[in-house]
């Protein structure tokens, strides 16, 4: 039999756009031993949990939980749930993550409209409620913070237009929670997804969700109560039954309420490290983290300026937590990235479809925004930027960045 | 602002059918700082764990891989990639657990028929082939080991009877693996989901399947490569495409191969425990776990025949890892778990639907699967027993599982 050796993985520098580093009080968490999930003490860590979320989201929505899985399965838990097969989906797509949108609203069996923007830029509301106007989609669905093309789609303006003409607005803000404002209630967002690997620093595996009255007036419409629990016929509305089970958000609902109606095995061991990170999240609060992301931010930039480095997008609709840089003509991207990796334990993203080749983009995101990570990362780029023939005024990316950090008292 | 307190979970002797305890050196693996998704050094250890899964499976096929989600991911992974809007499927359903698979393949639009079997018994071979001839199934869906009833399905001969048929079969081993044989290819098996919170002893947040080529070919036909990674159609068979992205098998399995085509972030710190619980198991040696398994069961039945408590269910069904034991007459069976877990610290469960009030359902699973807990539980159970003025021969249980042990000289 093959012996397999402990595991024993790296010390990296995480400077993508997610997953990044995790907070150790919040890997510890993950240490403890599990209680069974019907124990009244996990339980109340599932309430405590929902309440924390609550909080984060901005929002005073009854409905604010994890759907288990990865980031995607959240999306995937909220359009398969408020997107009936035949509904009227409408796509503002401004980078990779919105043909994902627009993937799996066409597997929920919508009848989908996009409307697309040039990669690196973003929407004007407009041009959204003018597409709006002429489509008359029950549902839209947008990314907050498209961390293909670093850039962020302001959203208050949108969800005030789909409130006035009826429609749920889905916004997927799994790069933007945590890390810059999302404020559910007061842009009229009728459902929310957030990551936990990126601004949060929750190891990759849950994906918290939230949504108001007028998102569950709908999934009451699709319940049904699962076979080998049904006590009657429990069908309780007129619209089809929610395509999957697994992610049919009307079923989650019972089992986070205190029906605790048995669905899944609750991710024990994701549930604490997600309560740590939220509890860390909320102790540092929410503006002052928010702050923290704009100073490393800040830095990041006037380090890579200092390099000569050029950014990627139209600098309006910057995304705070991903920088998006233009390769150097001449350099091998992937071969800067690899030295990053190999010699300096320091790793960063390359990217997706047409930017392949084009751009690097660096995250700042939750435990790995700081500043150790940010000068680590410009000393690193600049070391293998010169290593790789590429000229540039030596030294000063650094500079620039620590005279940022002075600047703030830093 | 609220402030919350530091997590700190009570410690829990846990003898349910799952989520059971885990082995200190798997929750020590979730501690350990994360990787990128793509770090070598990650994808390194997302091969290895296949390379294990293939053993804990007994299997050689060339797919084995964990999907991101609790157990009910899995099964409704490989059901939606493999089910077909129309096809005909078969499911024969001995407990609740198949009423689950009948709730999920009716979502999955497949036109369904079950055969019942009155609970606390199993089907006959020939039952099941009866009724494939008869409805001639293009799939047929099956529960090994029922955990509602405690019950274990041989499937030997009717993996012989789909293979000549022609029919996919499909197994929820979710209860079984790791803990008593599944031999996925001697028993010609299609595709088998394994739990991970249960035999295995790894907190739930992974569903490991397995399946072969006969599968795959069913995969190929319906795969669509994802919008804004698509390079041309990409469309490569004739069936419909799977309603689910994020459970689209097709789509996992281009991620864990070496295409490493971006699907999900996969869950760092859930693979690292996963990696752990199965070098664990294979160290420990999967014929030696099953003893073990069997052993310990022993030890129970013993003590609890010694109390003079009675079992429910066909003896010859039985399944080695979960124990369903008759409520005695005036007994209180919720009195009696919330004592057992308030006092003792020991969680046994209830059970469903038409079982609800009448057994206890005991565990010996995995890690929580050794004398210290056989043996706790058995004087705990008494005590609580006399406590409510339950009349047993005292001191008996304790006596007759330490009796077991001896003779096996353990």
């Amino acid at each position: 039999m093959k012996r397999y050796e402990d595991l024993s993985p790296s010390l990296r520098c995480i400077m993508t756009p997610g997953p990044v580093e995790v907070d150790p009080r919040v890997l510890r968490a993950m240490s403890f031993p599990v209680l069974g999930q019907f124990d009244p003490e996990f339980t109340g860590i599932m309430n405590e949990t929902m309440e924390m979320l609550r909080e984060l989201f901005a929002t005073g929505n009854q409905w604010a939980y994890p759907v288990d899985g990865t980031s995607r399965s959240g999306i995937e838990a909220v359009m398969v749930s408020l997107i009936a097969p035949g509904d009227r989906v409408l796509i503002p797509i401004f980078g990779r993550f919105g043909h994902l949108l627009h993937e799996i609203a066409e597997r929920c069996g919508a009848e989908v409209q996009v409307i697309e923007k040039t990669w690196g830029s973003v929407f004007d509301a407009d041009e959204v409620i003018a597409a709006m106007d002429s489509f008359k989609p029950q549902v839209v669905a947008i990314v907050h913070g498209e961390t293909s093309t670093g850039r962020v789609q302001p959203l208050a303006e949108i969800g005030r237009a789909c409130r006035e003409r009826d429609a749920l607005l889905i916004v997927d803000a799994v790069a933007t929670i945590g890390g810059v404002p999302v404020e559910t209630d007061a842009w009229m967002l009728d459902a929310v997804i957030g990551g936990t690997q990126k601004c949060l620093s929750v190891p990759s595996g849950m994906a918290p969700v939230t949504y108001n009255a007028r998102a569950e007036a709908k999934l009451l419409a699709r319940k049904q109560v699962e076979r080998g629990l049904r006590t009657g016929s429990e069908r309780e509305g007129g619209l089809p039954p929610v395509r999957s089970n697994y992610l049919d958000l009307s079923m989650l609902q019972d089992y986070w309420s205190p029906l605790r109606l048995n669905h899944h095995t609750e991710m024990t061991s994701m549930l604490y490290a997600l309560r740590e990170g939220l509890r860390l999240t909320l102790e540092e609060g929410l503006a002052p983290r928010f702050a923290r992301h704009k100073l490393h931010e800040q830095a990041l930039l006037a380090g890579l300026a200092a390099m000569g480095l050029e950014l990627y997008g139209d600098p309006a609709s910057k995304l705070t937590v991903v920088t998006c840089v233009l390769i150097p003509e001449g350099v091998d991207g992937e071969a800067v990235r690899s030295m990053l990796l190999e010699r300096f334990g320091i790793e960063i993203a390359s990217s997706f479809g047409p930017l392949k080749g084009l751009i690097w983009r660096i995250g700042t995101m939750g435990f790995s925004c700081r500043e150790n990570n940010v000068l680590r990362l410009l000393g690193a780029l600049e070391a293998v930027l010169l290593r790789h023939g590429h000229i540039l005024p030596a030294g000063q990316g650094v500079q620039a960045a620590l005279d940022v950090y002075e600047a703030q008292g830093g």
